[in-house]
């Protein structure tokens, strides 16, 4: 490390007086250049402000252009591509399921904020240049890679959800090959700000905020080909660095369930904690910090959430029809690691790679997989056949799955597939940060905005904030449309002191 | 709020330089007098520094006064009690069933000190005062009142903590009446510091911590009396103010499961998060800040534990000899709120007013018990049978209660008791705090200590930090052990600043 390197640190802010001279000025500066960072420099540069945008890696993208580009939109009627698929989707259930979706604390003034702006969001993001066909895939797919548009990505369908409020698919695919869904998204926000005259720095290591003597934020400090270069902000600084979910002993400090899982952390490999760390160097407070996203491939092929799901005591735990991330939620929180999915020869198929689980056991009878999955006698025959005995009558009244997916499994030969924790592939990443207004303000432990700082996607805790209930789309959705608020404000901030 | 109320706030720190003039000074200044403020002003005035204490409430004692006084103490070949009682610990059982009950994120440089001084504390405490007699309460009991000492406490003999450590009653309570183990301990601490000249101010309340331009705690700020004081504190600041069970805007940002529960705080009074936030104000982290601890009654009577718990679905779901925190920690995670004891006619008396449940169900058979609580047909049923096959063997394959509480439940009449979330009698107190060495210094997002701060007990996040993992006297012992580390370390920076 060199000296230079030493001297900074996010969690120590630079005070003003101690800056040498700046060496770059702007009215918005921006750090990373995902999805949140990317929307929040437009609408900053929309909006008039001079933007500044500093980005670790060599290119844009972070973690957003790793993602499947799914963006959870509806409300207001629905979007084109619910309407011409036939769904109608009124703002207040849209509302209801997003307050759902947001956990026990879901933040209902940024939730209302969304909900009846998102149709609005959705034109901002074709106008950008984002790329949507109104198709819809019907069913439980998953990155289908064809490049439809509209999916079920939630648990909307599900118990206890469907019960609240209407259900209806709501994540957006933007067109796209395979897994680039995200990668064309960000690129359409680069490409965009660039137009506005973003000015865009990579392999740009923002290393501390600059702080005025008065607590607020002036701008940032930059490592940059081996110099520390100091930017003065004048209207603020947006945070969009991403989460911590590589940040080891952050992680374990705050969401130490991980030490169960193997390392499957998803991130575009810049998710170190630093945005939410230099956040709180200044005040700014980190709330939710425990809740880490976890989610696994149940489905394609959709028939396996026929099967049921059984624990090392051979019992039941959870609907198999909500979202994989629901059912992950309850995996990992298990007595025992070993999970297995029964399925029966009518439902079981070979699945694709991405879903690919091993076979714990084959038998003729329950009996013969429950002995060999080494269950203690008769756990698993009694609850394949309450099971069976309810679903043959389309019910399950102990966990609620919806009929659609009710079926006995009763078509030997048996199967008791492998999804055991530490062991299978249970991608995460967090959802705590910085907790903020509407507008991105990062707040102190009063609940008082800090001037001059701004934080968005997974640098803040945004409207994603429960792994229990988290939808997909529901990331992507809050780095946009929360991002450009950041943005918007930050420039606004800017205007307004320039002209005092 | 008068003016000056209004200007200061723990999340915002004072710098020195707005400092008009300082009031008083000291050493070390320590804020909060219950367990941990008391230990830490003992240990610095012991080491010769000028001590001042500052205390919201009129009197000491704080929230470990209203505590049983039970402090978790073993290792060493074991202490006097154990001794006399036939227990040998060995340290190293100690240490590993407190890295047990220290969680996925246990400290193991903290355990690892506490294990190997425990029996050197236990001796301070007596030296300071807090009466021990030597005497054992076999069985599974809870502030049994009698003044009797040892008891067991914690998941020592329970499934897994018994496999991985060998198991040993560690509780040590004071010689006290009824509850009064807590004002016991408190009131000694109490008398031992004034004797040593530890000025203590009560109806005072810290409202900021006074920080350097290089970062450094330099003092705190005072409210009292309706002037505002300015306190430096040469060796350090020493937060002793408890958690934040009783900022319910901070429990539901961090710990929004509380949600669930009905209002039982255990809190002297206040525990409003402003010590944490003073920490964080200047750039402390708050680690493990969702572990809300959660306990109830199940026992006395202690045959109560050979019941059987189940949720909604009519299914076991823990080993009912674990610690009451433990199974109270799955109780609020169950699917549906309804958690029912199933007894018998055997094990079934009136208990004390302490734990008394309601009677949801009775019937001469199972099967009746289970309609009259509207449970699906056949789960309960099936989940007492398989219960009472293996129980007769002294066997519980599924969820490895110990068979001394292991007993058929076949002589009727039955009964379901009921301890639903959200209606019973789940009392809660917070766990998360500042991230602190075993010396008491508070640490930033970097891991390097913050001049001049140190905290303790539950602003800290010490030994106790896993409510699934808890045992009784973990707080009591954390507040006092590292209380004095604390103390002791802000006494030496004192004398070095002084002689440098």
């Amino acid at each position: 490390m060199s000296d230079s390197e030493a001297r900074w640190s996010p969690s120590r802010p630079c005070p003003e007086r101690d800056v040498p001279g700046w060496d770059l000025e702007c009215d918005v500066c921006v750090v990373g250049f995902g999805a949140s960072g990317g929307s929040a420099a437009i609408e900053a540069a929309e909006a008039g402000a001079r933007v500044l945008l500093f980005e670790v890696a060599s290119g844009f993208g972070g973690t957003s252009a790793m993602a499947g580009g799914d963006i959870y939109l509806g409300g207001n009627g629905g979007t084109p591509a619910q309407r011409e698929n036939g769904f109608e989707d009124e703002t207040e259930d849209f509302f209801r399921y997003m307050m759902m979706a947001g956990g026990r604390d879901a933040d209902e003034a940024r939730t209302r904020a969304y909900a009846e702006g998102a149709l609005d969001h959705y034109a901002w993001l074709k106008s950008v240049g984002v790329p949507y066909r109104n198709t819809y895939i019907p069913g439980k797919t998953m990155m289908p890679g064809t490049g439809d548009c509209l999916i079920l990505s939630g648990n909307e369908f599900a118990w206890p959800y469907r019960e609240q409020a209407k259900p209806c698919p709501r994540g957006h695919l933007p067109e796209a090959t395979g897994e680039t869904g995200g990668f064309v998204l960000t690129e359409a926000l680069s490409r965009r700000a660039r137009e506005l005259g973003v000015e865009a720095f990579y392999d740009s290591r923002v290393v501390a905020l600059v702080q005025a003597d008065d607590g607020s934020v002036r701008g940032v400090v930059v490592q940059r080909e081996g110099k520390t270069l100091f930017v003065r902000a004048s209207g603020g600084v947006v945070l969009c660095a991403g989460g911590f979910v590589l940040n080891r002993e952050m992680l374990e400090q705050h969401a130490p369930i991980v030490k169960e899982l193997a390392d499957d952390a998803l991130s575009g490999g810049y998710d170190d904690g630093s945005g939410i760390t230099m956040g709180t160097s200044v005040g700014g407070v980190a709330i939710h910090m425990d809740e880490l996203f976890t989610t696994f491939t149940l489905y394609p092929p959709q028939e396996n959430v026929k099967g049921i799901l059984v624990n090392e005591q051979g019992a039941r735990f959870i609907n198999e029809d909500a979202y994989p991330g629901r059912v992950a939620y309850h995996c990992i929180r298990q007595t025992g690691k070993k999970i297995h999915l029964l399925v029966d020869d009518a439902i079981f198929s070979q699945p694709t790679e991405l879903s690919r689980w091993d076979i714990a056991a084959v038998g003729e009878t329950w009996s013969e997989v429950e002995a060999e999955l080494g269950l203690v006698e008769g756990t698993l025959v009694e609850t394949v056949e309450r099971f069976n005995h309810f679903a043959a009558k389309g019910e399950d009244p102990l966990f609620h799955k919806q009929p659609d997916w009710l079926k006995p499994l009763d078509e030997p030969p048996f199967a008791a597939l492998a999804m055991h924790v530490g062991e299978a592939f249970y991608p995460f990443f967090t959802l705590g940060g910085l907790h903020v207004t509407v507008d991105g303000e990062v707040l102190d432990g009063e609940g008082a905005a800090i001037p001059g700082l701004y934080a968005a996607g997974r640098t803040a805790c945004g409207l994603p904030r429960s792994a229990l209930d988290y939808s997909s789309g529901m990331s992507l959705g809050d780095c946009t449309f929360f991002g450009r608020k950041a943005g918007l404000h930050a420039a606004g901030r800017a205007a307004k002191r320039a002209s005092a």
